[in-house]
């Protein structure tokens, strides 16, 4: 055994000895998991009773303002919640690996704490107030590793300082127990890496979670969290949101503090931004938590953050929606279709003004755009992370083998600069589509097909379009893939595989109309309810 | 007489015959113009009467918030107005030098248009209702040039198309007469050029009008306009107020709309961006100035703009302000110091927070890493115009001679990820000066000195660290040099040179908190004045 392999094998027991005895799956239930299996995680949830009805209730009845309104009007414990939560994210790693870091026993303790300070104050600690929440890997947590599953990172010593965005959940009552999986690199869309493995979509196993906050979407729609934490550069927050079937928001960067995450990528970048931003099971949710970190003046704690608080903008009676049905280069799968075809008709028959949007901007244009921001850095940091591991590159990241890597050319100052006047100009053209229907959002596809098969995601072109623009952006789980309803003749599918995926549609809004955006989601969920 | 010569002469026969053969001043009174010349022209103004009573009451009694109540509720014409102001300009240009196209009679149509709208509707056509706002060269006006001061630029075609800003200000009313003069390149802080010569300082002509507003400058202090709008991307609106002894704001980059807008300079910067702002003859016009553009929603028509219309701000009792009494490397003259002691002292008593900065990260490492910014055109785009012109350049660019020019080495883009992370931090040593004293604002001075001998400014150390950090920042007038109060015996200045030049103090807010800087900047404004 190397090294690196006894370093792996020691922190997959650590990981694995977190989770309590009387938690551990038997083995007949844990010999199905598979990742070409066809296996539901909450059939076997449902089948094997792995949770009291109890923990059910706790973990399946509410969103998260509702658990806190639970909590604060005294019908539920913090500490109550936070086992709950605890025994299904317990379960939900089992079946999907969506885990990095777990400490329950932690969690326990600031939940009774959370639960004193409500009987002592007789008020809660703030919104979050005894609500668990899970964040992406990438979140310095004091005392816990961030590997970003990179094998180089595990000689990395434990954080010694929070992340702002994790001082700010805590200062607003949130308990943290878990930190959650991401792909090699955090640039591609399978949350599949060299020290955790591959993290599998709880619908069906043989399917992919997205990436790279595919840790928090396998969770988050398992119901193992009640809000979670992602990043998003290129679709990170919104892939794994649209994998597993739960509502996603990639703010405007620099809205939501960005300061001491670890993305292991160089400091300085010319090219697109990460944003942090919500992974939910509501529309209200997203806001939710927007409205609760931007009302904390988090500039006031990270440098990173602009001085903006939250805006309120109340809810329109009528919206403006543009309906982008997909670019001819990357056709949606029919489900994907079906889908948006469906919320269009929708949000007409709830009196909205609906536009198709006969022409978008190339979206070929957008990737190719983006691409050239992504190869920016010369010295190739991410990947020499993998190499200073000594571990292979991931599947999707063939391409970048050291050969392949050789054979790039050196980029210049003027790729900076031609790229940002092409983006000008790409946005231009994105504009005159905002002005012909004087929009308040665009609705267009999340990606080109609903979860697939592990390593077949392809480019996450709708949604890196608005990283590239830095349009705020969320994704609304909408319906499933369902072989009797969509056309089963694409060549661009295959419909018994992807049977009961989840649909979505993403709402897309002018950069920094993130309330407007949060708003129109919650407007657009409300309507597609209510048609169904 | 080159080709050049003859279009400069050509360029100047043209501003001159704009201005009204009974406005043109006698022979007595221009042969008293000149650079070198302890002349006041304010002074002129009044010894010669060169204005009627009733436009002198029109130009020096209102700002443009009181001047549209005259307008609107029927007291004055807005013909009225623009015919004073025309003629107000008109001896400012003649004393100054500050104009570059000169349109009075378009003016005066436009004018009897608004008139006639307001009987007609009766209503007015917007905030901006029949008031007269001059702009900066830089603005594309349709029908007019652009020139820039760029002896090339004297052979382009007259835009067919306005900036966006400047359809807003049509779209809510304005009246538009006269674009004002820039240096060559814009990038210093005097405003000369080949083809329309040097701006004067109405308060002493031997002092310069800053730059690179400085026809704005010179023309809304002499109240030749009631309102007027540069760019700034160092201090180009800042420079000209400080010298002036006009308010002025530099926004956000991006938040008002900057589409279309002549900088001469090469797309796709990934260095500083110029932001458009106001100069105004009250605190309070900046905030109408900006209001009035952001509740526009300029991004509907601009792709440029953010989309965050303006947000309400109410005025605090009681801020928590910094003062920084300057930089050891660019110790301010005593009559800066004494404006800001005085400041500093007034906002105590009228019951503010008032913090001493003790320690400020060094302006040096600021105004050399803006540098490093400055210089990442490796094609020196604004220099080809020059060269370009077969024109000399300008004093302030000695330095940028061919043959300095060609020692450069090239930029690299790691230059650019260099920059942009000792930015970063750079912003987080600024963000804890924030912090130790929660701020809501920091005052300090604009620079080092008063308005100087021309081409003796020096660097604009105070005014571009906030471009640097992308920081909304104003200017508020403030007192005046006064060597029976300013020690004479600093070896940083002459007191008999700038006696009389205007001081000021500059107001600070975080990045995006627009709304707070121009609140704070009321604020400010009204209890330095109740302390006179």
């Amino acid at each position: 055994m190397s090294d690196w392999e006894a370093l792996i094998a020691n922190k997959l027991k650590d990981r694995a000895a977190r989770i309590p005895l009387e938690w551990v799956l038997p083995g007949d239930i844990l010999s199905q998991v598979d990742e070409h299996a066809d296996v539901n995680a909450f059939d076997i949830l449902g089948k094997y009773g792995l949770l009291t009805e109890e923990e059910t209730r706790i973990t399946e009845s509410y969103d998260a303002q509702g658990l806190y309104r639970e909590i604060v009007e005294g019908r539920l414990t913090s500490l109550e919640v936070c086992k709950a939560f605890c025994h299904r994210a317990a379960v939900a790693q089992q079946l999907t690996n969506c885990a990095t870091e777990i400490f329950f026993e932690e969690a326990y303790e600031r939940a009774k704490f959370l639960d004193d300070y409500l009987v002592e104050h007789g008020r809660p600690c703030g919104p979050f107030h005894g609500l668990p929440i899970s964040v992406k890997d990438s979140f310095d947590v004091k005392g816990k590793a961030s590997t970003l599953g990179y094998v180089s990172f595990l000689k990395n010593p434990n954080a010694t300082e929070n992340s702002t965005l994790i001082d700010l959940l805590l200062e607003n009552g949130a308990v943290l127990y878990i930190k959650t999986n991401v792909p090699q690199t955090m640039m591609t869309m399978d949350s599949v890496n060299n020290i955790f493995g591959r993290t599998l979509n709880p619908h069906k196993l043989s399917l992919g979670a997205g990436g790279s906050s595919g840790g928090e979407g396998a969770l988050v729609a398992f119901r193992g969290s009640i809000l979670g934490v992602g990043t998003d550069i290129g679709g990170s927050i919104r892939a794994p949101s649209l994998c597993n079937g739960t509502y996603g928001f990639k703010p405007t960067a620099d809205r939501i503090p960005y300061g001491r995450i670890q993305s292991g990528s160089r400091p300085g970048s010319p090219g697109l931004i990460s944003a942090a931003g919500p992974l939910a099971n509501s529309a209200s949710d997203l806001n939710f938590f927007c409205r609760t970190i931007l009302s904390s003046d988090p500039w006031r704690l990270d440098s990173t953050a602009l001085g903006i608080g939250w805006r309120h903008v109340p809810p329109k009676e009528k919206l403006s929606i543009g309906v982008f049905m997909g670019d001819q280069d990357f056709p949606p799968t029919p489900p994907v279709r079906r889908a948006l075809e469906s919320a269009r008709l929708a949000l007409e028959r709830a009196g909205n003004d609906v536009h198709l949007v006969a022409k978008f901007p190339s979206l070929t244009e957008a990737v190719k755009l983006a691409a050239r921001y992504f190869l920016l850095d010369n010295r190739n940091t991410l990947l020499k992370h993998v190499i200073d591991g000594g571990e292979e590159p991931i599947k999707a990241l063939e391409y970048a083998s050291p050969a392949s890597i050789a054979g790039m050319r050196e980029y210049t100052l003027d790729d900076v600069w031609d790229a940002n006047a092409s983006l000008i100009e790409y946005r231009e053209e994105v504009a005159a589509v905002w002005r012909e229907h004087k929009l308040d959002v665009l609705i267009c596809p999340g990606h080109q097909s609903t979860a697939v098969p592990h390593d077949t995601y392809g480019p996450p072109v709708y949604t890196v379009v608005w990283n590239l623009l830095n349009f705020p952006t969320s994704i609304i789980p909408y319906l499933k893939a369902d072989k009797t309803l969509d056309s089963t003749t694409s060549c661009y599918y295959d419909p018994d595989v992807v049977e009961g995926a989840p649909t979505a549609i993403q709402v897309v809004g002018w950069k920094f109309q993130d309330e407007e955006v949060l708003m129109a989601t919650d407007v657009i969920d409300r309507a597609l309810k209510m048609d169904l």
